[in-house]
């Protein structure tokens, strides 16, 4: 008899990896607490946009899916920088035809359900808010939102995919000895704005490039979506001189933007109703540990490892849990207490670089995406990778473009090339000798 | 008409906060989870032995049962310092007659809350469980644990001094944004056995000394109570070569405390039992900010700052807060807002500062206790003192017996002065002239 797995939250990650258990014999209910967003009318929770990138892609790649999702993702070849003075500056975001693609969060989410519910050994269920597990029988119970009625669901073994304040988690934390757990706000949050389609539809901006307005201390983005608009998001501290807390008038909104996004202002016609009606959302790093428990329980996807969007890693680095995990079931031949186990002891690691990656990467790009000293830094590593693919590949390939790389060595590969980088910025008039052979050499050298 | 005040939590803190709190005509309600162990027999908790100092002091004295409290404390003026082979030495705590004080948990509670009973506008209510607290009413919610009811109660004011694991916080966890939070579990947990009093009720080992065999990555500590017994804590790593893992069978036991505890195995008649009977307990720090909600909740000792126990300053720190608390409420004149703004402003460095030294005390108590270098510079710390007393006070006697300095003060200067005494003991034939003018003038050129 096949075994029967709960996955609690039938977001990105569980329903990737409902559909990953499925394809290997197991039955599936899948309880999400929301209603099923694809019939009902509501948000599929707080979102940027978000890039999918090769992680993300080789996670959809594994179960077949692939295609159906590029038929909704918009590549974006290029960060297209967009400075105070309304000037505008390309950079590729790696070689050739490499890209990141730009999906709806919803859109893709209502997807993953379809091909979910494809799978005939998978049940959705909405409505359902998770309100405990009993560990010992491994049952959990739900309340229904919609009908208030409690039910419980028994298993055999049990996922929790439920997201950055996981219920599962909490669960999990609250009857664990020496459970490791640490929530951490950035001191930024985020608003959410738009740039409409033109009067045909058209985009107007570029379409295939996530745009940025880096301005030091916050920065705005936008994301090119299918139906010609772009989400843009404005990522600000919430206290200081230019602040959620600072600017809060229509009279304010519109002098602040007009000063600092001076390109973007003629193109949001809503600007100034959109930043008074919409919420401001917080970002926060959740790193916890253990990761399975008993050896019938894990946590997946942000439930395990919640990060800020900064790197577009959240739902790839979520879409390789299922990866990773796949690849043990395999490896294991179902024996779930290797699996678990070598599940949290080999990913535990990957979670928290990208998470730390994905704050430091917020500082690139609000602040030094904008200084012409690290586009400088940015051109040598490119030509030093187009010479010496083998030795050198620059960190945000490594993470975005290159899943045979694991966060973690990309972190620590990518501390050692920042200390080479410091040594070649130090040296004397790098900007007239960036491209020599002596630069080369020195680079050599150092690896 | 006076302010009502609910405290959730009788333990240590709470019983003293609601004195506090009482004397300035406040309405007091205390709402403890256990029954009441006056009656019940029932333990205090999870405890170590307390070792109460200058700060815990101050608070006591605060409101005028330090006398009350002194009956029930144990003077230790010195660590006796138990080596592997059974010899013993002494390692004094301060100078002249600076003593910290064994109590037992249990009975400085006790004591508290009459203490706290005795003050009219105080009632403390037991079996009270808080499973929630709206927020907006401040009304707690309560279940009674022996009559199964549920209750609620409503004030102007709350506090939260419910410990580590507090309702009070999770409560707040849950309903607030923005929400810092980190729980962290040392790999060390703790046993406690029993050196018993002798056929007359006499103390087995010196009365006013605090006990310690150091043995590197692990240690037992004792400490007296009043009835001639000690209470013996074992510090014991969870897993690996010499553990809690590995030490599991009675003759295991035996051998290992023979190896490793010559001189008090002879003491302790029901080691076996007891190792094998008594539960191994975990260590947890938590931090989390904010510790004040609304201008109307504030969190209050481990419900604020859990710490591990190596500096004995859990319950000390406790203390502290209530005096902070209560300097901050004659400040501004029972401006609440005012008060909570600068209690957790204030006070956050110094919790986080005394939960990072303690955990740093560990391993000065474990392993350096034992290291002739390390004595060697704590006498030349000492001597030093001695002659420049408003130079140098040492980490130690700044934390255990100078209240005027600051937690996040001592942690800074103790910082500076190991920065010092490291280019000290690297001096050639420091052993030699480490009571020499030379050393003296070194370390005043440093300063």
């Amino acid at each position: 008899m096949s075994k029967k797995i709960n996955i609690i939250g039938a977001g990105l990650v569980g329903s990737l990896l409902s559909i990953y258990l499925a394809k290997r014999g197991y039955k599936i209910d899948l309880f999400e607490r929301r209603p099923d967003m694809r019939t009902a009318n509501i948000s599929a929770g707080k979102s940027i946009n978000l890039a999918l990138s090769d992680r993300g892609w080789k996670g959809l790649e594994g179960v077949g899916i692939a295609d159906e999702i590029k038929k909704i993702a918009i590549p974006m070849y290029a960060r297209a920088i967009h400075h105070k003075d309304g000037s505008t500056v390309h950079q590729p975001y790696g070689k050739d035809n490499q890209a990141i693609y730009s999906v709806s969060r919803a859109e893709i989410n209502m997807r993953l359900m379809d091909l979910a519910e494809q799978q005939e050994n998978v049940n959705i269920h909405f409505n359902e808010r998770c309100t405990s597990i009993d560990r010992k029988s491994l049952t959990a119970e739900f309340i229904n939102d919609e009908t208030k009625k409690v039910k419980t669901a028994q298993s055999d073994l049990l996922f929790g995919s439920d997201g950055a304040f996981a219920a599962s988690r909490l669960n999990m934390q609250l009857t664990s000895d020496r459970f490791e757990y640490n929530q951490h706000y950035i001191s930024a949050g985020y608003k959410e704005l738009i740039i409409p389609s033109g009067p045909n539809g058209e985009f107007l901006l570029e379409k295939n490039a996530l745009h940025i307005w880096p301005r030091g201390s916050f920065m705005m983005i936008a994301l090119p979506n299918m139906d010609g608009n772009f989400t843009c998001t404005l990522f600000f501290p919430f206290e200081g001189e230019k602040s959620f807390a600072s600017i809060k008038t229509r009279e304010q909104v519109q002098n602040f933007f007009e000063e600092e996004f001076t390109d973007a202002v003629p193109l949001m016609p809503t600007l100034l109703d959109d930043y008074m009606n919409n919420p401001v959302s917080s970002l926060v790093t959740v790193k916890c540990f253990p990761w399975t428990f008993d050896n019938k329980i894990g946590l997946i996807g942000d439930a395990a490892h919640a990060i800020v969007p900064f790197f577009g890693q959240g739902m790839n680095c979520g879409f390789e849990d299922c990866v990773v995990l796949n690849d043990l079931i395999e490896k294991h031949k179902e024996d779930w207490t290797k699996i678990f186990d070598e599940y949290q002891t080999l990913r535990k690691p990957d979670g928290d670089a990208i998470a730390d990656l994905a704050v430091a990467n917020f500082i690139e790009m609000r602040d030094k995406t904008a200084d012409p000293k690290f586009l400088l830094q940015k051109k040598i590593e490119a030509r030093f990778n187009g010479k010496y693919p083998e030795k050198w590949i620059p960190l945000y390939s490594m993470v975005t473009y290159s899943p045979h790389i694991r966060y973690s060595t990309a972190l620590k590969e990518g501390q050692k090339q920042e200390a080479i980088m410091q040594k070649i910025m130090a040296m004397p008039d790098i900007d007239k000798k960036w491209d020599s052979i002596e630069i080369e050499n020195e680079m050599l050298k150092y690896l």
